[in-house]
């Protein structure tokens, strides 16, 4: 009997299930559209319906050990999905109660982040390591810090959120409420705004003058970029910089041993990895210079959620069996 | 036989050497003056001659069962003092090894901000907390930060370092040769600064106006605010502003219990508690609001150094007994 643990994603579109061996591979895969349940139960039951049709569909025999879902605002303690501003289902959520009415194995939540950096640690590119971050660049900012092999979830659960450390206390609106956080400059609509502040400023010409802030997207400014486009250049200059002096205060804290980069605005490559890692490295305290990889995720790029959730429970099957 | 640690703290004028036992009480202790030791041979000698005779001179009779080093610039994974810069010992001093050639106890070494956050942790205001971090603002500002209930050293065992997070990049010159870290505003040098700043940028009266940059201390600004000099209390408006916004970063990252503020500065109570209380709360994420408690250090004054590197050792123990 294959051993698999089922790996959920739960996104503001979709929702991917998937069932996953210790080893990292994906045996068998589906997708729920997340705005079909208007109620966490009913998706619960759908998800549990999935759960049990992988699991037959296969050829291999298989047992389930258990189940770990990556979720907006999920806390791992409570085991609850909390007030997920891009989810239907308002308020706290106890999705762990609702899946254990139907499974006796464990059943684990944290937030996305989280779960891609457990992801990373167990399958991608942090494996061996027992300090590093991993910091999701996409419609927000996203961290997972581990330190000694382990989660940080901080006294509330919530530890971890490197995408709301203050650039400018006078910056930019953030979703959040407040001004001037990471995500609103090192994120793919952070990136936009930076286009739109260089477009306004100087009057340099480019291919990006044609574009509504509405059409513009990262991969535009990426593509911009790779063309030599000087504002797009130089919006990835600044990108660079902003978040490789917050990494430098976040190494300041945990000192890592290397740094994952994960999500949209991480698959423009080097266009976005040479700046940070160079202000990264200049406003690094010299006793952390030259020490800490910025790394690009190396998990396979759809499955990156579902091998995240699916590592979360299997780390904690580590700590039993 | 009562059982107890040696507590060495290392300072750049002077080493205070005390016996604790593991409840906290400090029975005996000695001090060495720094300069009178060129070589750390010859200070491990003299410390060693100093434990014996603690030992000796109690009525108790006493079992010493390790010994815990708090020192500038201690790594706790290399058990040595790496480049200190008050200190005339130059380049790796592996004061450790020094140590087990007189004793065959368990020998262990960090920094002092650690120790002060394993003292806490063990024996102050931290006691019962698994998560919490604390701050000292002294000459420089330190920090030492506690995840689920372990001190966090980091891939090179240099973590914990909030006092050199950078509040500016373009700002106040710092010691570390970058430019804008905590440590330039939050310390007892930091907040005299603010005030040569705000001394030139107003022209309102004030007690401070007839004082050198040389002669003015931080307990001299307290004294001012004490008596409502203007000056005095916007420059600890200010200094609770930047702090306050940079524990806002650190709550981010580890999502602490508590926020513990010891050393020279953080004696002076409410002038400096309040506006960072304020300012904290002010700039946290919304899930953080209300949770985090700002704490003064509960370790009697003059013994909370060597209280911190007896806990250092008797945590060690704990995990071994």
């Amino acid at each position: 009997m294959l051993e698999v643990v089922a790996g959920v994603d739960i996104g503001g579109t979709s929702i991917e299930i998937g069932l996953v061996d210790r080893g990292g591979t994906c045996l068998s895969r589906d997708a729920l559209v997340t705005t079909d349940f208007e109620d966490p139960q009913e998706f619960v039951t759908a998800a549990h319906q999935t759960i049990g049709r992988l699991v037959e569909a296969t050829a291999i025999r298989m047992t389930l050990r258990g189940i770990g879902i990556g979720a907006p605002n999920g806390n791992y303690y409570h085991g609850s999905i909390e007030f997920a501003p891009n989810l239907a289902w308002k308020g706290i959520v106890p999705l762990v109660d609702i899946f254990k009415r139907f499974y006796r194995v464990p059943v684990v939540l944290t937030n996305d982040a989280n779960a891609a950096a457990i992801g990373e640690g167990m399958f991608g590119a942090a494996k061996g390591c027992r300090h590093f971050i991993v910091i999701t660049l996409g419609t927000g900012v996203g961290s997972g810090i581990v330190v000694n092999g382990d989660l940080v979830y901080g006294h509330d659960g919530f530890a971890g959120e490197i995408g709301h450390t203050i650039v400018d206390p006078n910056g930019r609106q953030c979703n959040c409420g407040r001004r001037g956080c990471l995500e609103t400059y090192a994120s793919a609509g952070g990136i936009k705004r930076t286009v739109f502040e260089l477009l306004a400023h100087s009057n340099t010409p480019g291919l990006l003058r044609s574009r509504s802030y509405e059409e513009l997207t990262a991969r535009d400014i990426a593509d911009a970029a790779s063309q030599g486009d000087a504002i797009a250049c130089e919006a990835f200059e600044i990108t660079g910089r902003i978040l490789g002096l917050k990494l430098a205060d976040a190494i300041a804290h945990t000192s890592p041993e290397a740094i994952i980069l994960y999500g949209g605005l991480a698959q423009a490559g080097d266009l976005i990895f040479e700046p940070t890692r160079r202000y990264m490295e200049h406003f690094t305290l010299n006793i952390f210079k030259n020490k800490v990889k910025l790394l690009p995720s190396a998990l396979p790029q759809g499955l990156a959620a579902i091998l995240g959730a699916a590592a979360l429970v299997w780390s904690e099957l580590e700590k039993t069996d």
